[in-house]
């Protein structure tokens, strides 16, 4: 491989030829090989696009940068905002617990990338943009990662994890739908209980990720305000007058999200509480798609020796030993999708509770958590989704089966014999293996008149939607 | 002890002559000894009471309960509420994952309760009220206790909680106002940076307890959403027309918080999201407040040896072996009790994911673990203020000591020399042990008379607030 | 309420009369109150007994305590081992991280309670004992609550938590045996899979339970080391030569469990990773019971509706609204233990790596969780012994008719006819809804002779045990 | 693209023409779109070449495999074990719980390599091995996917964490000793305590790395017990007498570690417990090396306004704004792979806690949370040990001006003068701002010559090593 130099303030350092980056990027590579290579989320690397670019333009409308080089670095920006520079930021997750490097990453691959978009060569003594003089005006590494944090956080979040989980939950909507008619027993500590429609059981996903969509919603206010503008400890140190409003402005611009300054800069460095209620937003839609999940994978169970109620799609071979197996492999997929983002939400919480004074350090461990957790929430509704909820059917003769045996129906009796009598009932029953009706007629508690008018599932199941 | 005699519907069990249980709540007792007897919150029980109270009255207005009845129940219930009955709810949180033995313990205290208010003797045959037929009337304990989780949670951290956590952000704003004018050395990595004053640094802290009640308060919107009407399935079987709507608003009333019936009751009983929304706000305020304390504690340090800006109160000795030592004691219970509500959180985080069907079995374990975290926050905000915010003091002479000292005053160069020559003033200055100024000079980068225009630490703290 | 005047270093306090406390207890009281009042666990105050009459005794026989103080000091502490004192230990978990006030309640009570057993009166201006010259003589909280912690954890450990887990896993052991001869269909993937016996399926718990107790042995052998005898810093200061390993012995004598002098002092109180790796370890004891529980919810699941293939007890009504229903409870209550015990642990685990320097001050918090572990599992395991695997029966005619009808017995055709014809007779069962033998037959790949030969379900079970 | 077309059970399905994998994979891989593609660790699939090339081998030795086809899985086996196919592995983690998919991926990879390798063509109709019948004889994913697992996980935690880890205690023992004679003042809760050597400041930290590899250690007891030869649930059907203890033995003579055929089938496929048992070994490692990681971070602070007790290594510009400023980096990045550890413990211990019957399914989420905490731990602990603890240094001057300002020696005077006098004297000191020795003789406790001949800082740093 050839090399080229490159330095900063410590000195001199060899650098591939081939690449954007410069001295503080290659120190990095060399200094933190933990985990494989580039692991810094690709959605931070872009966010630093639009950072970039916002800042070179507010840079310049504020009088401190002129127009060609804020020009320049709006070029570069927009190859990174488009993914072709991704090569060009091989560092890891597990760096300085500011970003620091990953935002030099940013600033070397922009200023060198912008020398040669104008016309010069990577080997050129004199560059037309400095990395931190140009590239970094107005910023620092402890404003500009927070705020490539809610960038990357806020975009995947509105991009793919609310309108996955929309998409789940508009497939489940129409089923309450298609299902509501069909009354079946229900199941309460994985017992017989009284019936409900399978209609109403879905309704309750439905809520679930209503809710869930609502409390995500709450947390993305928080994350819509941006740290850029507090440069090193908040006080806007370095940062022409009016440039926090404008900066967010125009990142909100760029990207079309009503991203704002935030309140208080020094909240915004030296804690990341929007991080860790995104973060707890997206545990509690983890709880709540693992009870989704969980449920259709036990109502599909069977064929034979399971509950049965419902069918999903046949996608694959189940087994490499059992032939003709077919396993609930979504719901699978989802709760394990489900355990990682719990998980993800402890590191996360650890993360944002060590920070000290004005900056926390454990930035790039929580902005890739977050990411994970979105990114896996929304990709696994659209799979679950596509692959398994759309595809569910109602598996009518079982529920009918399990219906008409279940002796929890005795529980519309409760009005009229009162209910250490339909205990009675329910009992004789269940160890003569007998009916609710022979059982409560044997009894003497009824005829065989009323209970058919008393006992009837169907007007067991209510008005409640 | 002597006993009397009480059945239930398994038979008859002996219970003590002097308590108010029945035979479920005795079962309870012999069938859970795990951990110390009672723990089930009193927070959850005295919610009984208004819940119990709230349905009698909604029975009677729909016609289903008499007067005299739904008179007794309030009674009762009114002494629960008083706290005068604590000692009648023996049971253990690790119970029947659905709470229905503490259901019945309620519903038989009532019951007997009654009965004596209404002149009877606890061991007559016949009593005035059925704790299933009258006191469970419309009711199961599917609605009852998520209902009573719901009531406890709100409840506590309405009036615990929000205001713990309210008292110390005002005694902080007013450090903020205190503090204004002391500019100090900022640290960010933990090492010397840029100068805030003392008043900014405070200001974070407002922030971050502003944002974590503004999470709290949303998540309460969703804990004021009540099961109660869904009873078995959440089909809201056996209950009068409107009654859930009613019975809402009469918790709402006897109250005085903003209680709704939950608008999908299949939601209600199956997933505690809520609860776990309300977990994880209480847990992304803990991760703030252990920054806070955090914080306190290390500015606090020394008194010789360490970073010492602040001074807390001189509460109590420090050390058994160590005279004169005094530490940051109330720091210390603060942030063990945010370990401790971290580590609820994901109790409460696998108990509301692993419901099934139409029933989450974890809720006493999710209910004690959210009252838990709502008190602990709540008194430990308020013994953290009143034994150790308030009296704050900031340490003058030391914070203009580090001020003086700190190298990183030189980013006020940046602007002027560019960073790579503010760079070899401060390692000059570092290496040689020098003043910046020395250094500076000695470069030949500037004169004593630019140094002084430009580098000054009062004017490097912006006019962010 | 009337009271004495004590004193500390700081001052005059009043404290009740009639209580053996003193002026520095008085103060954690009233500087902490949060939560309920006596939450400090009743296990670490009498590990104190243990280790305070163990370091009175070393201290006299190395000659730097009267043998009339050790004496006395001992009764005292007699006192406090046998529960007597409870009510003199008022303070609570959320005081000093260091545990110190609950050291010097210890101190105090011992010194006052002492002082009334010689014939003197609470009032007395001089008492036979001083609190930190005598009773905590070469002693420091640094050191002394640890090795309470540790007394505490490993007895509660020994005497509760493994004879828990023996006696669960003893009776499911014989359950093994049991069950030898009934095959019973399995299921992965909640789907129905090739056949077992309920004893196999039953001695994997057996197997998890072993390891479980494998693993908390393991990690006892590190809380068998205890910090007395570092003091302050982990250095010795102001202790007698050989103390260190001469105080171990005592309490290794004093409770009969092996405890040894730690060989590193400094790690000792720095750090509490051996509680951590007991957490750690009572976490996987968790994971392990949660798993079984659930199975044994899931096996007895129905009573008509469910898979019910085994059955359990019925240990009291299980509904307040439905008549005659049972539930799982006992699996119940195990399950929110386990998730308790989860939570515990990531508490642990947060106050284990925030220790700094020569002391960590998150002692009482890991204590208390810790402690709250171990009994929990205990005692579940006992509740859930007595009140449900012990009566566990098997349901042989829902498991026979499971059995015969699993389409997983093809598996046992892979040898004769291949995977891919032996998924075509599943798949055709399946479709038309007829037996294997019916598919197998009418595809012309095998006899009903060769069927019947080929597919038993009871050779299907081998012989691994 | 081009295409050809594999079929399974299922149908025909189109796969990339160059690609070895067939029809099941490609299923996968349209199924499961969840996150970025090919996240199934790769130290699972080089699990696999071990696993199948010892199969094939166990196999033919025990007469159900010619030696053709062995030799032939073999070959492609090792193939992969050179890591040569990765990219024939493009499966994700988040897929069926069982793994079934990647141990199909791993089966149809070899028979078509081997195909391709015997002289065939990726599309002949017939190829020489069936994926199922040969590559996967005597195996079932439920077997294969787990031994993987343990296979992968000890490899990793022998091969990097564990050699790491005891680098980095390596480098520590030497500073013990390097450190040895420099006392200074101890630290407790943050505060200036009694004195310790810098030499017995760092053997707490060797002590929790030794304890922290032992615990490693123990818990690769239970990896090392592999599920192979249970095939579908444990029975080890269709599988050859002796097979499990052979194939066994054929890893470990593959491998060079000790792995054994575990002892109950059903256990090891019903539970992950060794894993997660595993996990919270590595979770306590974390729990140390974040306290050392932190205390490094503390003691380096500065370099003027700060603890500066220890010098670390200038690695790279520590920030973009700030001039000469540098960070400690090696601890952030060390912190961050700590919480990320204590994160991915979590989602180990609810996927270990969530297997339900004969089967676990969330495998590949243990094995990726799992492999991911060994792999970072033991990269960190070399960035670590290499760019940071080699390069420690004392800071004897800033050390010996702490050490005597520090208060905390008048501790020295307890056995001469009495605790509360040493706090008279120590109260004056700091209250008048003065040393110690003028307080003690001002307050007429002692002599000048009695004070220097009491308070020696080396004399109190004790013998304890």
């Amino acid at each position: 491989m050839s090399f080229r130099i490159e330095h900063d303030t410590m000195g001199e350092v060899q650098v591939p030829a081939d690449k954007y980056w410069g001295a503080q990027t290659e120190r990095s590579r060399n200094n933190f090989k933990i985990g494989p290579e580039g692991s810094m989320p690709k959605e931070i690397i872009h966010a630093f696009g639009y950072l970039k670019k916002a800042a070179a333009q507010a840079n310049h409308e504020l009088g401190v940068l002129s127009a060609d080089k804020a020009s320049l670095i709006a070029k570069a920006c927009d190859e990174i905002i488009a993914g072709k520079l991704d090569d060009q930021f091989p560092l890891v997750i597990w760096q300085t617990g500011s970003g620091t490097q990953s935002n030099m990453n940013g600033n070397e691959v922009i200023a060198n990338r912008a020398h040669v978009i104008n016309g010069g060569a990577l080997t050129d003594e004199q560059k037309v943009l400095h990395p931190n003089d140009d590239v970094n005006k107005s910023q620092s590494s402890n404003d500009t990662y927070p705020t490539a944090m809610h960038i990357a956080a806020y975009k995947l979040t509105a991009e793919n994890t609310i309108p996955g989980l929309e998409k789940l939950r508009n497939t489940l909507a129409r089923k309450v739908a298609e299902f509501a008619h069909i009354t079946k027993t229900g199941r309460t500590h994985f017992m017989d209980a009284t019936p409900l429609t399978l209609g109403q059981e879905f309704s309750g996903y439905v809520q679930q990720i209503d809710n869930s969509i609502r409390a995500i919603k709450n947390s993305l206010v928080m994350v819509a305000e941006l740290a850029l503008g507090g440069t090193a400890v908040g006080t806007g140190l370095n940062t022409p007058q009016g440039y926090d409003v404008l900066v967010a402005k125009k990142i909100a611009d760029l990207t079309g999200l009503p991203f704002v300054t935030a309140p208080n800069k020094f909240e915004a460095l030296a804690a990341h509480d929007a991080m860790v209620e995104l973060s707890g937003a997206l545990k509690r839609t983890a709880v709540s798609l693992m009870k989704i999940a969980n449920d259709v994978r036990m109502l599909s169970s069977g064929p034979r020796c399971g509950i049965g109620e419902i069918i999903i799609p046949d996608n694959e071979p189940g087994s490499s030993i059992m032939p003709g197996k077919v396993n609930p492999t979504q719901p699978e997929a989802m709760t394990m999708v489900c355990a990682q983002v719990m998980g993800n939400d402890v590191a996360v919480a650890i993360g944002g509770a060590t920070g000290h004074f004005e900056l926390n350090v454990f930035k790039p461990l929580i902005a890739a958590n977050v990411l994970q957790s979105a990114r896996l929430i929304g990709d696994a509704c659209i799979s679950f989704n596509d692959k398994c909820a759309e595809g569910i059917l109602a598996n009518e003769p079982e529920i009918k089966k399990h219906l008409q045996n279940s002796l929890m129906l005795v529980t519309a009796l409760n009005p009229h014999v009162g209910y250490e009598n339909a205990a009675k009932i329910a009992k004789k029953a269940h160890k003569e293996n007998k009916t609710l009706k022979e059982a409560a007629v044997e009894l003497g508690l009824l005829t065989n008149e009323q209970f058919d008018a008393w006992v009837k599932p169907e007007d067991m199941v209510g008005s409640l939607k």
